[in-house]
């Protein structure tokens, strides 16, 4: 089974997989400054809740990294740090994973100055990004374990959107499942939605899917009906970009009627996430500010009329 | 408001839009004979279930019409007919009105030659197939004033694929009700599902509405259920490819998903059909032919694999 490595630290710089190339190319990218690193999440070129948490923290390193500041003035440091942190969560406004990732570097990096000093802050913060990846692996094989219990009885999965090893370090979310089955000898058969408008489960679900061997079939979004209703689907999973504090979820667009159809055909409809996702400070799902995104974005099919408004992830 | 001829005989040929260029091109074809005609169908150049049965009527016209035979030997002529006929109905399998105008023009033939003789059979033909041309145009018309009478308590419609003018000779038939409010003075909002993987709403709804001076309003397949839960949509009203004696209705791929996610909000659905799509001799929707297309058929999203079967019209 092929893995791909979605995000790395390697030498001194970020290594991305090009996620805007696929499936037509595998092209990695190095990043070695926050303004890249701002525009690789904001043009999708890295995308997926978790995978955009370990980009922001790594990218938060990269911008602070060359600040020259006096150890002793430990409030310049923060503000700068708190500066550049805004800047990137300016990026993408519905991943909570953004937002987290960069609270957890300000944090570590309140808890260094306030246990060591200034001296060496920069080394911690780029460890601290590097332990945010580590956790990522773990957490996701983890909801791998978790899931493939679940979903053990079932033999063909329908997903939205890329909640894959391409939108986290590594297993995924939605397909970690199905990574630990196949690692345990359980072959899933996967329905990939190809999500429009940027149709990151034809590029990426079905590209990752494909590389590891698993077998997977290409539908069109609207066809997702008609193949529950032909008892070709036993269970229908999910990624999530933020969760509330009442469970409420937010994910691509198109998730909302998959789960309808779900119901409708009387399928168990699961989201997988790890504890980064959900956002406790909102009660409910209907203050979750959804990001839309420009009419111009999509080169490959031109609309005639009107708005195409989504979640981008 | 700009009514577009979607199909109309013009000395001794057939012109039609080729829907295949829209919207960027507003291409006119002249056809003059069967093969051209069968190819048009098969390969949707005029395409949507009641323009299908008109062009199959004037195609069969075309494809006798050079004929040369014994007038005497009336059981040739027949023939002759019944296996251009038989050629023509192999263009596409879904559409009833595709073999229902093939059958009233055998029809038409056989009283002819019964009443008068196969010597003007061809000139009673071609009357024929504009006849079926001329009800079409009142049928839609017709199916407009009903179809107003029940929608025009609402403002926001949504529509699946095009049922539209340019799926039959004018006024359409899910749109017609749309058309026929213009004229009245009461203008919708029509919400146009894009209708992968061909994009007849994309390209084809979203373009005559527009043409016509009517808000429309694009959206991907998979937003449908958002724009529900929005409240956006007041009602939803499509057409057909096929319809059975039980009421069954087969039409584009993603109708039964936005009719659950109609049902699912309390929203009325509406089919808009003129009685040539209903099919008499099929009990129930289960045995009606489902068109899937080839999978190389799209030019413009490559699949990165898997099945993309829809029916076409």
């Amino acid at each position: 089974m092929r893995r791909l490595k979605t995000i790395e630290w390697v030498g001194n710089t970020v290594r991305i997989i090009d996620q805007t190339k696929l499936p037509v190319r595998l092209v990695y990218e190095e990043i070695s400054s926050i303004a890249v690193m701002y525009d690789a999440i904001k043009q999708l070129r890295v995308r997926g809740a978790p995978a955009i948490g370990i980009a922001a923290a790594f990218g938060l390193y990269l911008g602070i990294r060359e600040f020259e500041y006096d150890p002793e003035d430990k409030a310049a440091f923060m503000a700068e740090l708190s500066r550049q942190a805004a800047y990137l969560g300016s990026s993408r406004p519905t991943a909570v994973n953004l937002f987290w990732a960069l609270k957890r570097m300000k944090a570590c990096a309140e808890k260094e100055i306030a246990s060591a000093g200034a001296g060496r802050i920069k080394d911690r913060l780029l460890m601290e990004a590097q332990r945010i990846l580590q956790e990522d692996r773990e957490t996701c094989k983890a909801i791998g374990k978790y899931g493939f219990e679940l979903l053990k009885g079932y033999s063909t999965i329908l997903t939205h959107c890329n909640a894959g090893g391409l939108a986290t370090s590594e297993y995924g979310t939605a397909l970690a499942p199905v990574y630990v089955g196949k690692e345990e000898g359980k072959t899933f058969h996967v329905y990939a939605d190809e999500t429009r408008p940027l149709l990151q489960g034809a590029r990426i679900t079905a590209f990752e899917l494909h590389e590891a061997g698993i077998p997977v079939t290409l539908i069109c979004d609207n066809m997702a009906a008609m193949v529950m209703a032909q008892h070709k689907i036993d269970a229908v999973i999910v990624g999530a970009d933020r969760i509330a504090a009442n469970g409420d979820t937010v994910n691509k667009i198109g998730t909302y009627g998959v789960a309808l159809l779900a119901k409708a055909h009387g399928l168990p409809f699961f989201v997988a996430a790890p504890f980064s996702t959900f956002d406790m400070s909102i009660q409910n799902g209907s203050t979750i500010p959804i990001e839309e995104r420009g009419e111009d974005e999509d080169p490959r099919i031109r609309h005639a009329d009107g708005s195409c408004g989504h979640s981008g992830l």
